[in-house]
């Protein structure tokens, strides 16, 4: 089964299947904060998305993380850890890329479990 | 059980896995065309690919989509609008990149569901 | 069930969940190698990973590799195609990026299946 949530004109934010839970890109609203500031916008929508599909940040499985400056890294590393706290950390890949749209500096796709499965 | 089509030197175009279709990086076959005509041929070959593992657009689950230039986002919005329909939309994130190799314009990675399980 | 292994500051390694392996974004621990030599570190780095879950590189589903400089493509695909082999190849996207930290040329990200679900 598939679940869809919040709609927009060229995707769903949330999308659900088989247990795992898949996010679209998050950006910052206001980008005229700074790393720390949009950083922390970021992961309180991601927040809400997982909320909005049963699940939340202790079940993370992946994020990947799109900077236009990696020289910013430490600023969102320091908003991230404070994030995902001290354990069931998903795994990570953070990229230097050109462009995120506007003054976006930071850009965070996650997928996450929905719950355990019973152990095999 | 893992299924896989379309090898070349480098990839399988196509891995399905335990229900879901993972697509490799599509790019453009005649890089002289527009963003446009890129994104069109793109999303035709991505459909070829999808209806080789027996699935397709109306089962999306998510979409990354990296741009050498974001500023033709629009042009690029306007197809997969039109690609996608009004239901059924997938997660998408969207990056401006520095280089896909040639003159490509568009490159998108798609995962898709086989098909609906049974409701839980 | 997920099982989480390689717990950094910031990330675990490697993430099990459902039975498919996700690794985070591994780069070349000697940074001052060439696009050869960084990549086979990255992909040495990733056997090692994929065994820690009790998986290799027959089973890989996806392969998303993130290069500085895309130039420098056909010495990754060199040690790429040794590293694969002939068959089981996983879907890939290859993306020109603008910085991978200090002088990380390629930075390859990984899923995989453990093992062979019954056939349906």
């Amino acid at each position: 089964m598939t679940a869809r949530y919040l709609q927009t004109p060229i995707m769903h934010r949330v999308v659900e299947h088989n247990g795992i839970v898949y996010l679209g890109g998050v950006t910052a609203d206001d980008e005229s904060l700074d790393m720390e500031g949009q950083t922390r916008q970021v992961l309180s929508k991601i927040d809400g998305y997982l909320e909005q599909a049963g699940t939340g940040n202790t079940r993370l499985l992946t994020a990947t993380i799109f900077l236009t400056d990696l020289t910013l890294k430490p600023a969102m590393d320091l908003v991230w850890k404070e994030w995902v706290g001290g354990c069931d950390l998903p795994t990570r890949a953070t990229v230097g890329v050109a462009d995120l749209g506007g003054k976006a500096l930071v850009e965070i796709v996650i997928t996450a479990a929905i719950s355990s499965l019973p152990k095999s």
